[in-house]
């Protein structure tokens, strides 16, 4: 599988939920596989709220494939020698995308704090312009897990003709309080971090010891993406190292995980970008703009594919029954599927549990309309 | 129902689990009701993480009153004219009792970080020597919640003969790296809070502003108490303010329950203190000085009551349930009762929903041996 990278400058403003306006912004993503000649083979996939357009294949040099790797690739249940796959950064990301640390155009210094508050509607907004431009009017099949779920029922609200299929995994209809108050961490952290200079930073400050703030932001964010039996089957209660005394002064193999994997994110993250992400989830909402949440997902014409996990403690699988029920009481009976997964993994369960859910994609993309 | 506050001086050292030895140290307690002739009607309660020994009645001027003050006093749950209750700071505390800002004997000057690391058995064997002080050799029975519980367990193992009745409320027989891995949130917020200065702040620095660190702590703490179904029912998604844009760049009132009680937090509670007790929790293992958990359990010879709820993440019902279950297994089925309460408010409930497990304790109070 060949991974193909692309940027797309749009100069052309985009209009965002909150008024204000980017006069200009670029959107960075992956294909792979081949657009077929009608055009109509295209999935898109959303990611999540720390990953990227490298959704799958591995570069040259370098250890980790894309964070679907095990779902997207030759042959693989999303199979690109048959379809077209799309994964771009979501506008406000790190990864090429237009996002706080961007060049204004009329200061020509980086946006920083003053960039605009980011929605989920503005990022699918935003890839709705580069689907147009890389022709892609209508898409064979939308997906996404957590961030990318939002991003993905969002689509599929407000633009009910992009697609037939709208794959779910670990979303929500509406960010709980118990996903704001992680945030809330995160953010605490971050801003009152003195090295994160009130958001006046170098680019560069990072790369080698990260940011405190940052990193207790994706500690927390780690708690919150397991389960207390994930973690119990990960770590139980062992000791990084477990002779005499340190056994009773020394450090827990889960408080080594964390401390490891938090300042590594910090490296690699921006926190501006960081804080950008979090606050789009914080007020993601499908029905704000909406009477209930029957009116918004009224305008959904696809069929919904609803993949929940048990002990996901972030997104509520009764979220996502809510969002089922809601399709049932529309009269749309036969447009919706729920699937719900055994799992100990929690929310983390979608980028973990591949053999428990990839039937339930690989159902959804054979079905036809 | 009158409070009696007391603080007893102990000039001979208290040999630790850890192979140090505390010279001398001070345990500050309080007490209400009156020890009968016989001195068998004393009750003993055991403090949760942040809790004090001022666990009922209110002080004139203060607007709050203890912090179990709905089970104990005059004609509640925990009868005063009945029964003479006691509640002692824990050794590491910063409410009377020795800790880590206390004065080191032989030098003079606060221990600081110099401050042994403390267990729950050694928290236990100091209150043990307050109650033979105080001329208690028997409680007619001891309870406690959360790390209340953890003591409660600990002496009933430790100091078999001590008493016949003992409660537990959302305990467990072993910290989960879940528990671990909240607490380490805390660890890093403080230690990495400059004005934190590795110890050596003075005492009085933050009681206008309070400590970042010690704040986050708590905020993330405020986390694991709850549940995702608490806060729903509690915040929602509701603003602090509704007007137009605000919506979209506000604050939920989730995020100012947060800051709030993070900050306030911050201003009493000293964090040299906070990170030996949630030490003292992260090392708690009923298992840790025996073969098995079989092993230690066998060693109580105290009925159990054990009152465990649903949806406590922090400390799992399962877990109390293997306590029964071990205790079962010992041949005592008599010696074990189990009461599971239907709560969303997950680890808090042992501090909110009186009305559903107060009948568990008053019949373990009543229970004739």
């Amino acid at each position: 599988m060949v991974i193909n990278q692309g940027i797309e400058h749009f100069n052309s403003p985009l209009y965002l939920e909150s008024g204000r306006i980017l006069e200009s912004y670029d959107i960075a993503y992956e294909t792979y596989g081949n657009l077929d000649k009608k055009r109509s083979n295209a999935i898109v996939v959303f990611h999540a709220l720390t990953g990227s357009q490298h959704a799958a294949g591995r570069y040259e040099n370098d250890n980790k494939s894309g964070w679907w790797d095990p779902l997207i690739g030759d042959n693989k249940t999303i199979d690109t020698t048959k379809y077209f796959v799309i994964c771009a950064n979501i506008l406000g990301g790190c990864n090429g995308s237009t996002g706080p640390m961007s060049i204004e155009y009329s200061s020509g210094k980086s946006y920083r704090l003053k960039f605009p508050v980011i929605t989920i509607s503005d990022i699918v907004k935003a890839q709705q312009n580069l689907f147009k431009r890389l022709g892609i009017e209508e898409a064979f099949a939308i997906i996404g897990g957590s961030l990318g779920a939002m991003q993905a029922l969002c689509c599929s609200i407000e633009y009910p003709n992009f697609t037939k299929r709208v794959i779910l995994l670990a979303g929500t209809y509406a960010t709980s309080p118990w996903a704001i108050s992680f945030n809330k961490i995160a953010m605490e952290g971050i801003v009152n971090d003195p090295r994160f200079k009130n958001g006046q930073y170098e680019a560069d400050d990072f790369a080698d010891e990260g940011l405190f703030g940052l990193a207790l932001g994706r500690m927390v964010g780690h708690i919150s993406f397991l389960s207390p039996y994930s973690m119990r089957k990960k770590f139980d209660r062992n000791y990084v190292d477990t002779d005499g005394l340190y056994e009773l002064f020394g450090r827990f193999q889960v408080e080594r995980y964390m401390e490891y994997n938090g300042y590594n994110f910090s490296k690699r993250f921006d926190p501006l970008s960081y804080l950008y992400i979090i606050k789009a989830m914080n007020i993601f909402d499908a029905t704000r703009n909406y009477e209930s949440l029957s009116d918004s997902l009224g305008f959904i014409k696809a069929k919904l594919y609803l993949i929940a996990f048990k002990g996901d403690l972030l997104f509520l699988p009764e979220d996502m029954e809510t969002i089922k029920d809601t399709i049932i009481s529309l009269g749309k009976k036969n447009m919706v599927e729920f699937a719900y997964i055994d799992s100990d993994y929690g929310h983390d369960a979608f980028l973990v549990e591949y053999d428990k859910f990839d039937m339930y994609i690989k159902k959804a993309l054979d079905e036809e309309f």
